[in-house]
C-alpha cells in the first residue's frame, strides 16, 4: 500500500517549518517553531515531535506516513548530519536524521535547505518540465541548489551548491562570518543591499536620497524598495548594481551547468523588475553568444516555506526513491 | 560479438589527432592532419579518411570497429553539429558526425573537446575511481570538463564547462575573442602569461629581469618558465600571480560541484610546483571551511592527446552506451 503522507521540515537560521504533504504537494497542515530557542538538539526535537504529533494523528496516525525529509544549513545528505552550521546553535556535527528516526520510528532523509527548496521547484514549481536549471535564494544570505539531468548536484562530500560564497569581485566587500571578500552573498542578499545603501549614501553625501529619511537601524532591502519605486535615484542604483553582481554571477554558474533556467527565491525578489531587468542586462552581457538569449530567468512561484517543506517532504518518497533517481 | 576497436578523433584548433583504441585504452595506431588545411569540411573529412581507411585496414578491417567517436571545439554531443567554433575555418554550423557516419558506415559520436579528455582521463587516468572531478586544460587556451557522478555535464543544450570564459576579475583583461573582461583564459593559459611578462615588465622597468633578454616575439609561457627555473623574480612572481587567477578561480567551481579531485592537463602544467604552489594556496585560501584541505589538485598521467583519443574513443564503446551512462 502507498502511504499517503510524508512530513516535511524546513530548518532555517531563525524558524523551522514543518508540514504535511500529501502525494499531490499539497501541504495539509502546517507549523512553525523558533530553531534557536533550544541548547541542544534534543530539546529542539522534543519541541518538533510535540507539534507534529498531534498532526500526524488528525492525518491517521504515524502508519500514513512514507517517512521525514528536512532541508537544514550545511545539512549532508551522505551522512543524515548537520555538520557546522554557522547560523545554529549546535555546534559541531549533529546527527539530528538518526535521532528524528529514533524519536519518530520513520526513515528520516536531511539535504541541504536550499537543495530542498530546489527539489520542491523540480516537483511542485515552475520547473516542472525542466531537467537542468539552478535556484538561488535571496534572502538574509544567498543560497542555492543545481539541477542536472533531474538530479539534484551534491558532489562528493554532500555539500555542492554553494553559490553564495562564490567571489565576484576580487579583494571587494568583507563577508563577516566567512572572511570571505567579495563573494556574492556579501553583495545580493537583503543584508548586502543594506550594506551597498549604507555605502552609496556615504559614498555621495551631496545626493539628495529619500533614504537620508532612516536611521541606519531602519535602512533595510525594504526601505530601499520603497523609496525605489517612488523614483529616488540613490535606490535606484543600488538595486542596478546589485543586479549587477548577480547577473555576472548568473552569467558565470550558466557557462559551468548550462541550465535551461535560472529560478530565483527570497526576500529580494519582491523588488521585480528592479531587479529583474538589471540582472538580465549584465547576465547576457557576460555570456559567450553559444548561451546568449536562451537562459530563463524566472521568480519561483512557490511560498519560499512552501518550497523548502515540499522539496524536503520530497526526500522520502518512494517513488522518488526507486525510481527517478537518488536526490 | 564484441568488436574490439573503436575510433578517437580530436579536432584541435591547428592539429586533428587520431588513432585506433582497443578496449584495453591501448592507442595501437595514431597519427594527425592539419585541422585548418581544408576550406570546405568534406575535404578535410576526405583527407581524414585517406589516414584512416589503410589503418582500419591494417586492424582487420571496417568490420572490427564499433564506431566512431570525436572531440571539437563547440562540439555538442545532442545533435552532432560543430557550432560557431571561433578557431576553425568551417562557420556556422558543421554537421561533422552524420557526414563522417556516411563517409565511413560507422556510427559516429561528437562531444566537446575538453569533455572528450575529461572521458579519457575517467577511464584511463588519474580518476580512474573518481566519480566527481574536473578537468583543466591550460593549453593556448582554458578548456574544461566536468564529471559529477560518474558523468560528463553536458547541460541542457550541450555546452556546459566552458569555465575558461568565466570572470574572476572584474573589469579586467580583455580576452580578444570574447569580448569579455578578466576572463580565467585570458590569464591561466600559455597566451594569458606571455600577457602577464609583459605587462610586468612594463610596469617595473627598473626590475632587472633575465627576461628582457628575449624579444616580445619571443616571450612565451616556455621562456618564462626557463628564466624562473633560473631563480628569475619577475619570472616567478607571473607564475604566483597566474596560480592565484587559478586558484581564486578553483575555489569558486569546487563551491558549485564540490568535486573530489580537480585536474590540470596542458602546456602550463610543465611548470610543476612553480604553478601547483600558488594554486594550492589562493585555492584554499578562498573556499568555505567545508571545502578546505578535501580537494586533490593533480596533474594529469596522460599525454593531452592521447586523452582526447581515447575519450572520444570512449564515446562509442558498447559497455558504455548500454551500461554504465550516456557521456
Amino acid at each position: 500500500m502507498n502511504k499517503p503522507y510524508a512530513i516535511g521540515i524546513d530548518v532555517g537560521g531563525t524558524t523551522t517549518k514543518f508540514g504535511i504533504v500529501n502525494r499531490n504537494g499539497e501541504i495539509i497542515e502546517q507549523d512553525r517553531i523558533p530553531s534557536n530557542a533550544h541548547e541542544v538538539v534534543e530539546d529542539f526535537i522534543d519541541d518538533l515531535c510535540e507539534k507534529l504529533l498531534p498532526m500526524v494523528k488528525r492525518a491517521g496516525g504515524i502508519d500514513q506516513f512514507v517517512g521525514i525529509g528536512m532541508g537544514a544549513p550545511n545539512g549532508n545528505i551522505y551522512t543524515g548530519t548537520i555538520e557546522y552550521a554557522p547560523n545554529l546553535k549546535w555546534k559541531g556535527i549533529i546527527p539530528i536524521a538518526e535521532l528524528m528516526q529514533k524519536k519518530f520510528g520513520l526513515i528520516t532523509k536531511l539535504t541541504n535547505d536550499a537543495n530542498a527548496a530546489a527539489v520542491g521547484e523540480m516537483m511542485y514549481g515552475v520547473t516542472k518540465n525542466i531537467k537542468h536549471f539552478i535556484t538561488i535564494t535571496l534572502g538574509t544570505g544567498v543560497g542555492s541548489g543545481i539541477v542536472i539531468d533531474g538530479k539534484i548536484v551534491v558532489g562528493y562530500d554532500g555539500f555542492a551548491g554553494e553559490l553564495g560564497h562564490t567571489v565576484i569581485r576580487h579583494g571587494g566587500r568583507l563577508h563577516k562570518s566567512t572572511g570571505l571578500h567579495g563573494s556574492l552573498e556579501s553583495y545580493a542578499s537583503a543584508t548586502g543591499v543594506r550594506e551597498t545603501a549604507i555605502e552609496m549614501l556615504t559614498e555621495h553625501p551631496e545626493t539628495e536620497s529619500l533614504l537620508r529619511n532612516y536611521s541606519i537601524n531602519e535602512l533595510t532591502s525594504e526601505s530601499v524598495y520603497d523609496c525605489a519605486i517612488q523614483g529616488d535615484t540613490i535606490a535606484n542604483r543600488i538595486f542596478e548594481f546589485t543586479g549587477q553582481i548577480l547577473g555576472e554571477s548568473l552569467a558565470n554558474f550558466i557557462m559551468f551547468s548550462s541550465p535551461e533556467a535560472i529560478v530565483l527565491f527570497g526576500g529580494l525578489t519582491k523588488a521585480g523588475p528592479l531587479l529583474l531587468n538589471p540582472t538580465r542586462k549584465y547576465m547576457e552581457a557576460n555570456l559567450l553568444p553559444i548561451f546568449q538569449n536562451k537562459v530563463k530567468l524566472l521568480f519561483s512561484e512557490l511560498k519560499e516555506a512552501d518550497a523548502a517543506i515540499l522539496g524536503a517532504s520530497a526526500l522520502v518518497w518512494d517513488t522518488l526513491r526507486d525510481g527517478k533517481g537518488d536526490f
